[in-house]
């Protein structure tokens, strides 16, 4: 899938739980993998909200009320500044998340309402896990990027785990062959690739 | 609105916001206001969620991996420990949360997160806010809160805001009476009545 505008658009994928242990980083990884490589004119980086180390959410201001065109430097604190940052230089995100009583963990919605105009009109996907995939929080998120304003794939990849999955990741470094191979017969790596196909379509169709 | 058994239950109103400034305290005074003249055997107390100072949910152990009738010893971290006796101490939970981006702030999913056992079975009502009365986050509250098993009451107020409200409750230390005539013929002041009347009446039919 190459660009036909000769420009590199940036896509991220976000890996959303930041406890410890954690499957998320192991997903995320298999969710770039299958997209890579179709990925020509692309350039496909994992941002991990572990490393963004945001505490619950302590600015003043509301985000839809700050300066549409340059937000960041209008914060109050410089986690903050360094979040708007990072998500004002992707031109779309795959968010790679849990599923944690029937919807997303904290760390995920925490990250988002710290933002506006960072997200507004930026195309996105969603890939859920979970012992039955982690379709209720995928409705969920799906609604909540919806009120972001921001413009929603209709793949969106929902990957079933079992009691195995964690501890072989952690023992192996990798995910397992086993959960792979589930996950290209349950339809999901095609599903990855389409929602992949979508953000790029929105991308190159919005220019 | 007696109750019948002789024992006093603990009902406690939930204040889910963190950020400041922040209009919920007030709005969680009003609740508690308007169902306190039927209280006759029921303690009614006031939690904010910013006394409680939870950082984003750091435990390793899944809660419902914990042993059911205690788990409260088995977190590692002292305001794990500290929530979960709080919450144990409390026989039914009315939460008061704004609406953020069409669902519930990080702040309310990471401590209800935080714990299981603590939440399973307890009657349960939704209060939410909003400028348009926040209904979007109680349908994803209600959802998170069968999720973790607890029993929802089916009235649900959802309170309008105007751009006015903060201001006024910050200037007069009270909620302005144009706000709670607003909400009383919208009828939210008897769906208040009608959620609490259901609390009790789980509670005792629960014995």
């Amino acid at each position: 899938m190459a660009t036909t505008t000769g420009r590199v658009y940036r896509i991220a994928t976000v890996t959303c739980s930041v406890r410890a242990p954690r499957l998320n980083p192991f997903i995320s990884q298999y969710v770039r993998d299958t997209i890579a490589p179709s990925r020509t004119g692309i350039a496909l980086d994992i941002i991990d909200l572990q490393d963004q180390a945001l505490p619950l959410c302590d600015e003043p201001e509301i985000p839809s009320h700050l300066p549409p065109d340059d937000p960041t430097p209008h914060y109050r604190n410089e986690h903050t500044r360094r979040w708007s940052e990072t998500v004002r230089g992707y031109d779309a995100f795959i968010f790679v998340t849990p599923q944690y009583n029937w919807s997303i963990p904290a760390s995920l919605k925490n990250a988002l309402d710290y933002l506006f105009y960072e997200w507004k009109g930026k195309p996105t996907a969603v890939v859920t896990y979970g012992g039955k995939g982690g379709g209720k929080a995928a409705d969920h998120l799906r609604q909540i990027l919806t009120g972001l304003q921001m413009r929603v794939a209709k793949s969106t990849a929902q990957l079933t785990v079992t009691s195995k999955t964690l501890e072989y990741c952690l023992k192996l470094d990798e995910i397992n062959g086993a959960d792979t191979e589930r996950w290209r017969k349950d339809g999901m790596e095609a599903e990855l690739q389409n929602a992949f196909k979508e953000l790029v379509d929105m991308l190159q169709g919005g220019q």
